[in-house]
């Protein structure tokens, strides 16, 4: 018993590391960069409170906990901002070898369960995993548009990009979402370009 | 639908708010502060990591969203800290404000839902609440023994009384974490007293 508390604990002690991943993206108020641990606490609750809005059904309670862990690679591997460039087998590679190391400071069959919902995670193939990785890319939009734009103008994102990049996916895994930040992200564009003239 | 995505939104942008409240317990290396909104994510990790150790049995997905709005309130009332002195009652009634202003922002069904299971771990009287109360107390041990005694030399404490106030409510809903927190505790006062002769 006491082994698998010490194993449980060395895992969570490990996690902490995750609070100084710095994101790309801002927190609202544009004070600071977001940090993974508290992105991870955040879109946590967005599904908490977005559940209702997936587009096919999804075990809630599934898709909050593979999103608690699904950036817990990045302790490893670093964040990789959607519009910033990077080799994505490179990328893979760093992660499978963060994932591996991670997870397996729990005990084996814990380090089986949370990779497995990683791996699912990763996958984006059943429908938690499509709901889970389309509300990872709400909150950051929410952000860049209440901390003025975020980091857009810096990596000169146009609104096609975002539909590229980010809307796809959302819509993916819940239309009604992205309906509602395209409306917010068209009127942040359309006010943009009448200040920048 | 719409109305209904811009009052969720507009709860969840409120709730960005806790990522710059911040607490009296540093990270685990030490180097700042933690805020509440990190702290929310590690402690759902802890829940979903440590069930398997609650004393009685609980409805781990219910604690785990318990966890996740259990310190929202903070945005209003901020972090008090266990070892500080404030007026309880006086608390209580900031936080009771607090949490009818936060969760309010919500659809009338969400909120009622939310504020009912903050109600819950409030009142710490179920099984769930219980342990999520533990595994609250839990966290902030092991980051002030990975930090070397925290905040604990600051507030001048004593194994004593980590034991009132933190090992009667760990013991109660997860005795066997309390047995594992206890070892490193004594190891760490009994290091700490040989280091200061």
């Amino acid at each position: 018993m006491m082994e698998r508390i010490d194993a449980q604990l060395a895992f969570l002690t490990e996690a902490d590391k995750l609070k100084s991943i710095l994101r790309a993206t801002t927190l609202c108020d544009g004070s600071r960069r977001e940090n993974t641990g508290e992105h991870s606490w955040h879109i946590a609750l967005y599904a908490m409170v977005m559940a209702e809005h997936a587009q096919r059904p999804v075990d809630i309670n599934r898709v909050i906990k593979m999103l608690l862990i699904h950036d817990i690679v990045e302790i490893d591997a670093g964040d990789t901002p959607i519009h910033g460039d990077h080799d994505p087998a490179e990328m893979a590679a760093i992660e499978q070898a963060a994932a591996t190391r991670i997870f397996g400071l729990l005990p084996a069959n814990q380090a089986q369960a949370f990779r497995a919902l990683w791996d699912e995670f990763e996958a984006s193939a059943t429908d938690d995993a499509i709901f889970a990785k389309s509300i990872d890319r709400v909150q950051p939009v929410i952000s860049n548009i209440e901390s003025g734009g975020g980091t857009w103008p810096q990596y000169n994102v146009t609104a096609e990009q975002l539909q590229t990049r980010v809307g796809v996916k959302v819509q993916r895994g819940a239309p009604a979402i992205w309906d509602a930040l395209k409306a917010r992200i068209d009127a942040w564009f359309a006010q943009s370009r009448s200040s920048s003239e």
